[in-house]
């Protein structure tokens, strides 16, 4: 294993102190492990909790600031976070109008997410939770009953970050963003495994010439393990794949990220656009924004996922709104 | 060879139609190899100008806009851009204050943009060089006489880029760059080595227990192979390289970027961002700006490079100035 680290059981720890030293803007609790904006809660308005395992930044941490998330809760590597940091995490940026937290479906998530969601309610801070369950590639997978959650997890972040940055109460904040995980898909396609820091070994084995087709952002077995294929061809089969699931027809409007797993380079990456762009223009379906970058990342993994959020109007100008974060930032 | 990709020999007019697909902010002229900004010449404003081999996104094709570069010349992957590239570009966005060309240290793309340099004299346009050699592992290298330019080019592209902005004259533009470029250090480290599409292979074999010290964004060879180290000795043997070179005494301002190499997990660049913040506090030196992420890359290599610009008042606020690009943004 080749890591730029200290110690395999240090890495959240250490990595979190570098947050903390880089971004003026926001407070990290070492101890609580929880990120949150540096300012405190924004008084009368909605915050938006996420997190989950670590290993996959920008996500979470990354996404907090004004116009998207007020905290982030990070587990160790590929490992849920626990109530308390939730907990935590509400108690620190309630702001009187409640918290929504933002939930990957994976098992581990979703249980310490209900109890602290229980334990919260005993607080007195309301709360409501958005599932995100996009990824189209298989139902229910290792850590998973249910479709997993991925990239559409940066489009609900950003939008409703950007309605409850507008003054939204509680309900309105978590239907936009249920609306956007409804609207949205998401497929992966692994090139190679990667390595969590405990484990030192690659999660599973890729032949030289092989991909594994619909992997999951932990390296999750997906749909299939075929010959590599030219950019073109994974491409299609991965637009095929959301498509068939979510059909889209010319003239509709789209969000679109073509994301990498945290070790393609990012020259492939618009490779990977070009053939999206191409596809997406032969059905006249419109690309009105996109992402292309590391956004959602699987430690170093190499590949790329696609997701494609059928926007409305209002969620087009939800997107525009300006956000201020580390990793995604504009009009701010 | 593991890439996604359609051919080793598409891979840049392809990855370039991404671009041009991606933002609508950039022109792409497909034929000539030329990323401009999509609003034509800034009329009575010096023109910024870089280019260097591809393979290093997203240097440069990603800081072309607002406050940073005019204009960018990619060259195929790890290969000096020609100067009919460098004219083109010179010819498409000299505003009739001149231009400046940002070359990194290596005899092709010096060379180069030597010739184009004349070409657009011959032209009737004025142009100023500023030379970024900043990396201090080696004197002389596979693909250079004397220093080799890296990070510093990031620095080097938004300082006098922002400069521009405001109105400076091409002296001006160019002296606050080779100020820039003068007063930055960088050192890198490399865990595994990178694959060009058109060799197929690695570039040099690293032992699984191994790093190179001082490697070059190529893979060129450092000053020495090394077992592999924690972070925090990768960081302190970079930093006192940096250090030894540009004494910095406590109270100094500077710059700092953490930068992955291109398949480096971000994680672990937060990691090596602690232990360069506390190197930084033990002896005093202020990080008063800094940047944590894949500017400029070597394909998919792990490992990390550290720069350190030593910034006087002027250099921060033009830091601080507005920057619209891909890569970089803020305040816009």
């Amino acid at each position: 294993m080749k890591k730029l680290i200290n110690s395999p059981d240090s890495v959240l720890g250490d990595a979190l102190a570098g947050v903390a030293a880089a971004h003026p803007a926001l407070h990290v609790d070492t101890e609580a492990r929880v990120i949150t904006r540096a300012g405190g809660p924004s008084v009368g308005r909605v915050a938006l909790i996420s997190g989950g395992g670590s290993g996959h930044e920008p996500l979470h941490g990354g996404f907090v600031g004004p116009g998207m998330l007020h905290a982030a809760c990070p587990g160790e590597v590929f490992t849920s976070p626990v109530p308390d940091q939730m907990l935590a995490a509400a108690q620190a940026v309630n702001g009187g109008a409640g918290v929504v937290f933002i939930v990957k479906n994976y098992t581990g998530d979703v249980m310490n997410f209900e109890m602290a969601a229980e334990l919260a309610g005993d607080d007195g801070i309301e709360v409501a939770t958005i599932l995100v369950d996009d990824d189209v590639a298989v139902k229910d997978s290792t850590w998973t009953a249910g479709r997993r959650g991925t990239g559409a997890t940066v489009f609900v972040e950003k939008i409703a970050g950007a309605l409850a940055e507008q003054g939204a109460d509680l309900a309105e904040v978590a239907e936009i963003g249920r609306r956007v995980n409804a609207a949205s898909r998401s497929f992966a396609v692994a090139l190679t495994a990667c390595t969590t820091p405990a484990a030192g070994k690659p999660g599973f084995d890729l032949a030289e010439d092989e991909m594994e087709v619909g992997v999951g952002i932990h390296g999750e077995p997906g749909r299939s393990r075929e010959k590599l294929e030219p950019a073109s061809a994974i491409v299609a089969r991965s637009l095929d794949a959301i498509f068939a699931d979510q059909p889209l027809a010319a003239g509709d409007q789209t969000i679109v990220m073509v994301n990498g797993l945290g070790g393609t380079p990012l020259i492939e990456l618009y490779v990977a656009y070009a053939e999206v762009a191409a596809y997406f223009a032969e059905r006249g379906v419109q690309i009105a924004r996109n992402l292309v970058g590391n956004y959602i990342t699987s430690l170093e993994m190499a590949g790329v996922s696609l997701t494609v959020c059928k926007a409305d109007a209002q969620m087009l100008a939800l997107w525009d709104a300006p956000v201020n974060t580390p990793a995604l930032r504009w009009g701010a």
